[in-house]
């Protein structure tokens, strides 16, 4: 049917005032050629290492994107009928998740999720439809058939994508041994990098913390029965990390406190959360102070520490224990950095070795804390809008707050942070497109010399993160 | 003189950028003519029940409106030249009231308080002139003259407006008289509704918190001397309202807390708040409890539970007693629903019958918790822009912040919680015209196809609020 | 070479839409001309008293200026390179500044700080080149020269900039002469008025505060051992201070708390306070106390009291230590209005003499608690935004945050708080050009009569903060 016809404009997100669009579109020629450099994000190694093609269109673009799910399950899906927590689906079950797409595909107009997915279908998988009850099987049929072609495989993709760096999220005790074969593989010429992402270890109030201690103390090969153990086992997975190709350690409290105790303290709360018998306030005291720990890390290390703080997890309890973490409830709540990271930024803030990275998605702090920061602190990059706010608006709301006060040169570069391998180069000229959009207002408005602007799109997308996260170093 | 005339332009508020203005105002013509739903207000339903003429302009303009009267106040004018609390108004008085807003009438330029009354005066009135000291005599007369017409009494103006259902909001022990005699009344074919609103009978900490709960049980034929006792008669006069049309309760604490006591604690604090020995500390414990029971009858009685928290009421103690409460002197407060809301969520939150939208008037909890709880739970719906940030540009940065999380279809729909009878059709229009607007900027940038644009527009303004406020269930 | 030619636009910061920008143009031609009215700053009463012509570029632009310096700074430069806490420079540390400026101009691409400063070059020193490496010695040299002739001496540059008034900022303790050799000086005709500001008299946890309060009672004649003496050496040196010319006192601690203490009890902490063994929290409750004591001097002696709350001061302490205070380490927190200024606004909310001015560098109280206070009681007005967000995408939030509950009567006019002397013309023409933008925006979309629009304008600039200061009074 003709009205299913459907691509993206070629000039999608640019403003509608055509002599903006112009510089914009003028702008976003400069940047959209440049390789991925994707510093912060969640696909597995093992994707790239095995090189399997991708299953079918249900397990691709909906099952494990709680990004897509959230929205169908507020209206009233049931995340099993999505294929959460499932196993893999038969040709039938995914078929009839790919319809509960189709149906409600309506009610995401206007999100990023719909934005990033239109990209892919048209850019990656060459398709001319837009998604609804009529176009579902052919849509479904015309990607499965290409997720079966060798060129739809993931180590092509990648390289289709321009994907020049990319980095994992990895478990401390994570032997790497997926990173070490990619990386051995003459075959692969990319550059896939694990992340320490030590969140678990460092919250004394989980009932396992004792097993999480004890098997970072085996993987580290120190006893972790002691504070001092703990501290040593983290030093010594953080080089093995860094020794295999990390450049970045990854944070998210609930809070980024980094209050240190006095050490004797530290000893006794570490020896308490071992025995199960601490307190949620000494929980809280301990884990901020291991949080410092690991700021001082990274001073010696030298790798980045991003926080990705202030999120309430799993706030259904229901949810979480019929379908287990990442289902789309982690609901954001306020954050203060600026008392939190006092303690930290005092005792390392102005070490050569560290730095830091600040997310948010509490917008609040844009104007008021994270840039303020950022823009004294040579330690301490803003990081570019994450999760919820990784979109247009919410985008340009960043750059319009912090820019007054930091530029551009104190921010982080885009970090897409996500699971959805396929949507990365959507994330990433998203990205572009915003930024060149806000410079192309500054210009339009004699705010900034286009030259300027110039010189600034020529470095954002990629040069910017490889500066920030070192990635110059790891090469 | 022909520098006072004025009428509202027929493209106000739309964008000044030519291309998306024609976007915009395709889109409001779908809009415009849509009947008006109004899920919750202030209007008495006597108003309509007795249908007397308004008595005069002042009365009907400024000494109810506390939106109007609050900025001359704080330009210096006294409430009670305004007619605030003075009892009905003489000629002399009413006509004094009139000239102080002409006086003052430019320091409303660029407010929604102006924006609604010019439309009034434009669209209602027929009057071509703007407000200042030289059209005031004429105005007021003109109005005055009008106002004694019968198709300006408040019934011809209900079908006039093309107002479908209108809630009011009213005390739990209302006999809710008024609307059984609109409802038998043949001669009125309007749907007005009732509203549970019980704020009162949930504060321990009231001085006449016995005395409240003494007259809950007379209403109800039960003994409140109890906790339980007060928990059923809230049972059973949530379902006389239901009986009796309501479609919602309403709710505006402090602060939204659910957080529930053990049952015995609650009995406890609930005697000691009847004898007067309550705690401040337990008065507010205890006060989230009984908003947590609420939510509980809400999952059984199906009354969809409209949450408007976080105003610090009579900030100013002189004003609260010299004046009373609503005149002006409500400031908005912080608010954090992630937290406060969990324990109802996880009690209720995916309970058939249970439903909630939540208001706010602090914007930061727009993109931040208000659009990631609407956008998994099914029960939560993204309330309207209220009060002080009911006005065009607090809309669109309403719009801007959620809708990239949540769409269209996860917010509630228009709500005007008014007072002012008469500026129904002139807010529910602003609130077209400013979906419209942003709408029109994502189809003018390639972010949703004009066809999704109208698909939506096709229903938001009527069938949305009906949808979620449950009423086509009552009709 | 060509590509270094550059001076500012004249339509910089307008509206890229041709139809808007020219009604905000010819809004802005309005405003351009009118004097300068400057309510609270930071310049040195001496650089008027002596005239002297200013030293160097570096001393002029960079050293005293922490907008400059701190980004700076943040790129890895050393403050000792720019001069901070290095007593006056040589030509060659002097000029070594002045590179590092330029090789690091392109990062401030987009600051209020660039912007200003291209400003100043331009219509100040009338230069027509960007700067960079290539262009800083030329620039340096042109500027150096100029500062030797008689017209850019500071009594030259202020009349120039067509400064009517200009209040500085000054200790309790403070003779004034320099403002009344001022006064004296037939010579000289503009104003320059002190600001009483108080700050850290009335920090009970300080070390010195003992110190502090002996030498204020010194200057007051009064003996400070006790509460009632320090109290009434207040009273005696802000009534010294408005008999010199002061209309206003400025307060900026962590937080805007006046809650009051039982007198007993006020004069318990006090003496505690004096002998060095007051509790934080005592501290804290003594301070908010003695802020709540200016409030009731302010509604005997028509000071008007600006408050600046919310900044964490000297965030790094090592920076601190090493380079002192106002080197750019001050950090915003978020500030809670509604409850802190509970107590003081039931207090004197309602006196005839009692004024304040909120100011705020956390957006999130514009709409939420600065308009609505500003908007019901007489004796608010809210603050134009300041320091991190004096900036144009930010004044413009604060303008379509506040304004739809305020208007503009109830603002505080454009307070440009530099300590930069010749930054002065550049930013408030920098305000006024976002007033005019904003206007316009309204006018083009027929939310706001031209008309309106320009009787705003005409009176904005100038007399806006003469009424608000009471600078009439004291004329």
């Amino acid at each position: 049917m003709s009205n299913d016809a459907f691509v993206p404009h070629p000039d999608r997100l640019l403003p509608a005032d055509p002599a903006v669009r112009d510089i914009a579109r003028s702008l976003y020629e400069l940047e959209k050629d440049q390789p991925i450099v994707s510093p912060h994000g969640h696909v597995d190694p093992r994707l790239l290492l095995d090189d399997e093609p991708f299953r079918d269109p249900t397990s691709l673009f909906i099952t494990p994107d709680h990004y897509v799910n959230r929205l169908m399950h507020a209206r009233g899906v049931d995340l099993a009928d999505l294929g959460v927590n499932q196993g893999p689906l038969d040709e039938t079950a995914s078929r009839k998740a790919w319809h509960l797409l189709a149906e409600h595909w309506h009610a995401y107009a206007g999100t990023p999720s719909r934005y990033w997915m239109e990209h892919e279908f048209s850019e990656v998988f060459g398709l001319e439809t837009v998604l609804n009850p009529r176009t579902a099987d052919a849509m479904y049929d015309e990607i499965a058939q290409k997720l079966a072609q060798p060129e739809f495989r993931p180590r092509a993709l990648f390289d289709q994508f321009g994907i020049e760096v990319m980095a994992t999220t990895d478990d401390p005790v994570d032997d790497l041994a997926p990173h070490d074969a990619l990386a051995a593989d003459e075959s692969f010429t990319g550059q896939v990098i694990p992340t320490f992402r030590p969140d678990k270890y460092l919250e004394p109030a989980r009932a396992d913390f004792r097993e999480l201690a004890d098997a970072l103390g085996e993987a580290a090969g120190v006893d972790t029965g002691t504070y001092d153990g703990h501290l040593e086992a983290m030093r010594v997975r953080r080089l093995y990390f860094r020794d295999h190709g990390a450049v970045s350690s990854d944070h998210a409290h609930i809070d980024p406190g980094t209050a240190r105790l006095a050490i004797e303290e530290a000893r006794r709360f570490y020896t308490a959360a071992r025995e199960g018998t601490i307190g949620a306030d000494e929980a809280v005291a301990l884990r901020r102070h291991l949080l410092a720990d690991q700021a001082r890390l990274a001073a010696e290390d030298g790798l980045v520490m991003t926080i990705h703080p202030a999120v309430a997890r799993n706030h259904s309890d229901a949810m979480f224990s019929t379908f287990g973490a990442d289902v789309g409830f982690d609901i954001p709540v306020a954050v203060d950095y600026v008392h939190h990271l006092r303690p930290m930024l005092n005792d390392v803030g102005h070490a050569e070795g560290f730095r830091t990275v600040l997310f948010t998605i509490d917008e609040t702090v844009f104007s008021r804390e994270i840039a303020p920061l950022a823009g004294v602190y040579p330690s301490v990059y803003a990081g570019a809008p994450w999760w919820f706010i990784d979109s247009p608006d919410a985008i340009l709301r960043f750059r319009r707050a912090v820019s007054e006060t930091l530029g551009y040169t104190r921010t982080s570069g885009f970090i897409d942070d996500t699971r959805a391998f396929c949507s990365i180069p959507a994330r990433h000229d998203m990205s572009r497109r915003i930024d060149a959009i806000h410079l192309a207002g500054l210009v339009a408005e004699h705010r900034m010399r286009l030259e300027d602007a110039q010189e600034l799109v020529a470095t954002l997308p990629t040069q910017q993160p490889r500066e920030v996260f070192r990635l110059g170093e790891t090469a």
